[in-house]
């Protein structure tokens, strides 16, 4: 029987009339001849309500006490859309984690899968069951704790179990309908791809488009799950959403797919910073210690009199999100003060934005740094920092021009067509 | 280490205030000594909302699924009270049914123990942790599945960990605080009682005094758990509330230590009723099936003329619940329709009551029921029906007249006196 897993988000199953909407799309799945297994959240607001108690009793929580807590969301969940299922007379159970097993590492609220046993679940599709509902998020450590897996992690929990049981496809049912070439809130030109590789998803993924986590692109990635992203608030069929896919399965594609965006950047340049070598681990094995997430990285030559400063000196500029500038700003004085880097100054930016352009058509053509710096320069922009890598292209601005670019952006890739 | 059983109902745990409020009780059992195992219901509310969401979903629905639901209330709270204590350094962790493991038998919704294996927690309990917080109402059945013990499970629970564990003491910490010798709200004379033996309990608890669940004080007799109901709500110490304890506990016992009520009770007399061997067996057989709860059963010779029948002839009353009187009498119309049984006439009275006095000191003291029934006499009160049993007197009255009969006897059994 060939087997299909969908995956159910907090907003898709977020009361009793979402549940059974939810439950038709796994119904119509199950008379066109699959078996399913499908991945539930929390009803949206019940993670959130769990994790504030948790927070409000112990604020240095026991994370073996805060997963045992808000796991229980997604327990109510999954009992309830098997409950749903069997109403429409579709043979159905819930698993919790530890039923399953999913068998975890033991690193509480961020434990990483080890591996899912198909043997349970696989005894009750042979005795007749057609659909495992499943609790996302959580599994179990190897001391029998409930262990669970960190942000999107149901996400994750959906790609685990397709590659584990060798589904044709895993559904990802969400509150869009796909991923589009950029965010149509920017753009009313955006238009919905198709297909995507899964190179360019991770790329979007973590350049801020919210569709779907970058842990469970990877995870499709390594073991070859075809994804889907859909919508549940809408009538699908087979042809719906986007597919997130290997590139082999995409005959010809563009140069970019898709322009992404991160709203609220900063830039901090350390200024005539004393060169020499172990200088950039000096800066970032210590900003990395105290979670500061830096994303780009430019080093460049100061352009100041070099008269007082006897050895050779340059500038270090990166860049990481404005909540954490404090912190940053912090761990580099300390450094300073313990001596174990030296700058002039510290300066900081907190009115930048990240725009990107994403394509694995890139490798192949060259000219795209070229036709994006152009289509900005048109528009006037002045760009502060460039990062590229193979599939991508990245640039730091002023963030009141951001909304500008991505329009100016995606008009020069032409993305409105397909 | 000498070990307490304590348990903490729904309005004890209702929100995180009320959590610490119980959980600085058990540090203070802790601070004297003691291992503590916490049985913990749901936040109250929480599982009226699970089961309102059970309901709403499959009104038929899947007992296996409905105990995965509920039992998610439970686990929250043990969570959350684990995390309490260890803000208040006190060494502890959360249990769920399965990680005890809690072995019950398979009847979902209404499960019964079967073991509770001391190791996992012992060993625990030997690294140093010093409270095992236990998630009441739940266990786990030979299928891996979760089950819960139906209504009062939490007090069953906490008993049954008490008789596992061979605790010095169960505490049941509710909203009153401790047993009366009759509901207060009916005299201002009612008088906390400082032990009560189990047969009285049972005989209390059954007839309607709402502080224990009969089943966690049937199971405490058959372990002599010794049981101790007292407030949440108030400062307490060892002297304080209601222990529940075998009789021999009890230096010297009144004759009679409660009365007892139950208000809804319905009369129901089958007039004329062919008497023969197997007619008993032919009425209450299919009102047990029926789930009709009878109570009191008394049958008495008619007094009319008996030409028209040539057998002998009785007169059968019974009570039950006034919600349950219409489904008595479908079943007992529906009997003589299909001639298993035959009578005249089916007459009902709903306007009833119960009022029992309750005592082990009636064992060895006659006299008891002629005071009670003069008692009653004098405040002009006709008694409808009378039962006994070896501890036990009850009578239906008109229900106009349960406060003043609670009242009378109160006073004729010098219950205000301790």
């Amino acid at each position: 029987m060939p087997l299909l897993v969908m995956k159910f988000g907090g907003t898709s199953v977020a009361d009793l009339d979402r549940i059974k909407n939810a439950a038709m799309k796994v119904k119509r799945e199950v008379e066109r001849g699959y078996d399913v297994i499908v991945i539930v959240s929390a009803m949206s607001g019940k993670t959130n309500e769990l994790v504030g108690w948790v927070e409000a009793t112990s604020p240095l929580f026991d994370a073996r006490e805060y997963d045992a807590v808000v796991a229980s969301g997604e327990n109510v969940t999954a009992g309830l859309m098997a409950l749903t299922l069997q109403e429409m007379d579709v043979p159905a159970r819930s698993w919790q984690g530890w039923q399953v097993p999913i068998n975890t590492t033991s690193q509480h609220s961020s434990a990483r899968f080890v591996d899912i046993p198909r043997k349970n679940i696989d005894t009750k599709f042979a005795e007749g069951m057609k659909v495992a509902v499943v609790a996302g998020f959580q599994g179990v450590s190897p001391e029998g704790r409930i262990t669970t897996l960190g942000r999107g992690g149901s996400d994750t929990t959906a790609v685990a179990f397709a590659a584990a049981f060798g589904a044709e496809r895993c559904d990802i049912y969400t509150d869009v309908d796909g991923v589009y070439t950029t965010d149509p809130r920017i753009t009313s030109k955006a238009r919905k791809l198709d297909k995507i590789a899964f190179e360019e998803m991770l790329e979007l993924a973590s350049l801020g488009a919210k569709v779907l986590q970058t842990r469970s692109v990877e995870l499709a990635m390594r073991y070859k799950v075809r994804l889907r992203v859909l919508s549940s608030f809408e009538d699908t069929d087979e042809n719906s959403g986007t597919l997130v896919c290997d590139e082999d399965e995409i005959m010809e594609s563009k140069v970019v797919n898709g322009v992404a965006y991160s709203r609220e950047e900063a830039k901090i340049t350390l200024v005539t910073v004393e060169d020499k070598p172990g200088i950039s681990a000096a800066i970032f094995a210590p900003l990395a210690e105290a979670g500061v997430n830096v994303d780009m990285i430019v080093q460049n030559i100061s352009e100041k009199d070099y008269d007082d400063h006897p050895g050779s000196v340059t500038d270090m500029t990166f860049s990481c999100p404005v909540n954490q500038v404090a912190r940053a700003r912090k761990v580099m004085e300390e450094a300073r003060a313990a001596g174990t880097i030296a700058y002039d100054d510290l300066v900081v930016d907190t009115e930048v934005c990240k725009v990107s352009v994403v394509g694995i058509g890139m490798r192949s053509h060259a000219g795209v740094a070229a036709r994006m710096f152009k289509s900005l320069a048109d528009e006037n922009i002045n760009i502060k920092v460039i990062s590229t890598s193979e599939i991508k292209i990245s640039v730091l601005i002023d963030r009141k021009y951001m909304e500008l670019a991505v329009q100016a952006l995606h008009d020069a890739f032409e993305l409105e067509q397909a």
